[in-house]
């Protein structure tokens, strides 16, 4: 098996991505989390144009790592400077990591219009640069930016380049699509081209402008590049950068290479959801390999054939990525998918059981009412529990009245509900900023009063859809509202006419899901 | 230019993605979209599967498709059943489109381990259903399930399952990547040869889950297929179908073929987006070509290098394909989009008129709150109207207050609205399911009391969104309202973090668009 390296940026051009923001302290969580699962290089930022990036490699020390080389990066020398002149320089020097990651241009139309000095200046700075770091003791990666560009403008310019970089000693040359306008042919070509000319390690560091950058970053090992610059879960400037939770699974599962330990792959699926969680952002359902739904099945058909043989619609088990099948409940699903979920917490029942034949029932009649659990596993968990008789009834909603009036100043809503445990009522009330921040705050105050776990939990997402929106504003809602309390999340729903009952709904069962969470057994849904 | 035919799935593939559920009017709607943006084939739905689909093409006379051709989607014949006897079939040749899509299996494990019928009754079974159609006078598309899977387990089975097609005079075969497994080279490969074998026209049908769908399709085309088949924000079963808002842009803009008229590839965004609101989910802000953040830059570098040359970090430009840069160096090209929205009231107004400036500001403010005009015309006619002094104020609203409680029997809500005109206020109440609905009442018989033409208008949509969902149940939301008066629809926008506030401010738009629309000159935005 060729050994291909793995070079993370998620905490560099991870957090060049529009909507991200780290502080340290998520940076050196993602690091950690980075070296566990077996990345090669952990390019964590730029310290010549960033001061939160000279404070994380001052606490370098911190992160103990097991695996990963620490790599930091910045462009070559300012045109017309001295290499120990250049503060930039002096900077990434300082920031005392084994590895530098040095960024100069290979397309000559960014030499003169952008950096605005002559071709020959421009090889200079990436030989002087490329020199200084290697006389520094260190392992310099060169980062042709806009190689793939550059090939096409002016072949010889663009080798020119990467021979100034190889010359001067960089143990590693990486071809960058810098704008990330290519295709896997093009990537394929010019890459097989290069590594066929030089003796030089060759890396590939793509971006997804044209939805290519995982299909070109295999296309480029393929070609015989051995090192893969991306960001664990893709995001980066622009339309991000080649997914790396995405590739690796591709080269080690698929395609024959070994990019980690081989009993690390199952960490993939954890892994990008922790960086998602510390990034803050929202991984996409559909995510290749690691997302929510990429085993999961909705049409009857697919349900039935996975059940007979799971190979006929999954490309590799879930599990070797560590994550997991779903089986999404439907109008379209049937009695196999309902028997799925009900042996998760009984493996002893059957399709012509009872219970499967009144959770079916159940179900079906819940969905023509618009539930739907594909995306609310913990109300289904709820639904599944109570009917085989596992759950006990915490308490009853006893009354609650909200008001919205024309804001004047501040909150606009207001709130009270009563809940009743045996024979015990509490009342509480809040204010919000709308009527159902005004109610949860209510109700969370009211059941908190007798169990206050309840404290360590919180809402993290709340979702509206209007089901038969013909009907005007009299239509049907269903809400979707996901919880967290720091150990797990969970999404539950709740359907009705009144917008207000139904997140009503939807934050009971979030409520309730967090007062059995302890007493559950099963693996979750 | 080669021309590459555009089948769209949305309706049907995208329908089984996991967060997907669509009404009949939401299907109406986008298949009206797509016709526009020039896609030659909508499928729209399997028949024989749901009774939804039933209804959906029971009504496609309401569509007046101009260039799309519909098709409706299902299986081969079942094992050892007469077409004519097949309940499934039947529905599919009910459903009245001029265009089938067949679907049969071309990998022998499929046939025997999920179908558990012979190879031989497999490619019956496709004759069969093929010729039965051909029969009926209509165009057979025939989906080669699992064709990629199948061509490596077993070449000669999965050629003589498209060849049953092809001799029962199927009119063009889609190579299917069913299960979403493969790669670039792969899929160039098999297609090449497979083109280079039959005269028939030959389709490719790509699944993410090696996040290569894309790629894989625009490679499949270089090797020989003239028809894409995929979903038009790549949204369907697991990890997604080929997106066409990113495959089209990438044939059409940078590989040289002819997808869709060439005028419409400005409309792509705009469409992408109009379908990610109808679906009610979140477009990535990375998504290629099409998303929020896909001309966005970030880095300082990035800035200043695209303010210099924007060939230097963009493949392509984003008006191309409607999308715009993601700074604001360039107010030029903000202005420019103003300028042709204020011109179609006053063709005399210039860029530098004082009206197209203090528009640029207003759209730009509201933008950055959460308004989105792209899907909400009617309340940017009065934005732009207002701007243009054209519009008189027709009432104002002095109070409201809205109270939920627990349903006792029947509605839950009631509602007061006061509003002035001139010196004269009038107050309403109305009672509603949910508070939205008693508000709608209250604030249109109070309305009616001044301006009575009010009594021909109604709702027939509401949509709700959560902008920044992270902050739980104080999240902003955005609600879209439709409404109609018989002779024409119009949508409106309204964004709080109340979702009460949202509520009116989107009515009141709807309100105020049927009072002034007897004197708009203009064709709608």
């Amino acid at each position: 098996m060729r050994r291909i390296k793995i070079y993370d940026s998620t905490l560099r051009d991870g957090a060049q991505a529009g909507d991200i923001s780290f502080s340290v302290e998520d940076k050196l969580s993602i690091a950690r989390m980075l070296d566990k699962i077996g990345v090669d290089y952990i390019e964590a930022g730029n310290p010549g144009s960033n001061p939160k990036d000279i404070e994380f490699f001052g606490r370098r020390g911190e992160l103990g790592l097991q695996n990963a080389r620490l790599a930091a990066f910045g462009a070559t020398r300012k045109p017309g400077v001295r290499v120990s002149d250049d503060k930039n320089i002096a900077a990434l020097a300082a920031a005392g990591t084994d590895a530098v990651c040095i960024f100069g241009k290979s397309w000559n139309l960014q030499v003169t219009d952008i950096l605005m000095t002559s071709l020959r200046e421009n090889l200079n700075m990436i030989s002087d640069t490329v020199t200084f770091f290697k006389e520094c003791g260190k392992e310099v990666i060169f980062d042709a930016e806009h190689f793939f560009d550059g090939y096409k403008a002016d072949k010889d310019y663009a080798l020119a380049s990467i021979e100034a970089a190889i010359k001067a000693g960089a143990d590693s040359i990486v071809l960058c699509d810098t704008a990330g306008g290519s295709f896997p042919d093009e990537i394929y070509d010019i890459t097989k081209f290069v590594c066929g000319r030089y003796d030089t390690e060759i890396g590939i560091h793509c971006h997804n402008d044209t939805e290519c950058a995982a299909a070109n970053s295999i296309m480029a090992v393929k070609a015989g590049a051995v090192q893969v610059q991306g960001t664990f879960i893709g995001f980066g400037e622009r339309c991000g950068n080649a997914n790396l939770s995405s590739v690796i699974p591709s080269l080690q599962l698929k395609r024959g290479f070994l990019c980690i330990p081989h009993d690390n792959m199952s960490l993939m699926t954890g892994t990008a959801r922790y960086i998602a969680e510390c990034a803050n952002i929202t991984l996409p359902n559909n995510l290749s390999y690691v997302g929510k739904n990429a085993f999961a099945h909705k049409g009857g058909m697919h349900v039935d054939a996975v059940d007979k043989n799971p190979a006929s619609f999954e490309h590799i088990t879930p599990e070797s990525v560590g994550n997991k099948r779903g089986i999404l409940l439907s109008e379209v699903s049937g009695r196999t998918a309902v028997l799925r979920t009900l042996q998760q917490f009984d493996p002893t029942l059957k399709k012509d059981s009872p219970e499967t034949d009144r959770l079916t029932t159940l179900l079906k009649d819940s969905e023509h009412q618009g539930y739907q659990y594909e995306a609310a596993a913990a109300s289904l968990e709820l639904i599944v529990l109570k009917e085989l008789g596992r759950v006990k009834n915490y308490y009853e909603i006893e009354d609650f009245n909200v008001c919205v009036s024309k804001p004047q100043d501040g909150k606009s809503s207001s709130a009270t509900v009563s809940i009743r445990v045996g024979g015990s009522i509490r009342t509480a009330s809040g204010e919000g900023n709308g009527p159902v921040d005004a109610l949860d705050i209510a109700l969370r105050k009211s059941v908190m009063q007798f169990y206050p776990a309840i404290n360590e939990m919180k809402l993290i997402d709340y979702k509206v859809r209007v089901l038969d929106s013909v009907c005007g504003t009299a239509s049907k809602v269903r809400v979707l509202i996901e919880s967290t309390d720091g150990s797990g999340t969970w999404t539950t729903i709740g359907v009705s006419s009144d917008i207000i009952n139904a997140s009503l709904q939807a934050l009971n069962d979030s409520i309730e899901y967090k007062l059995i969470k302890p007493n559950i057994s099963s693996a979750p849904l």
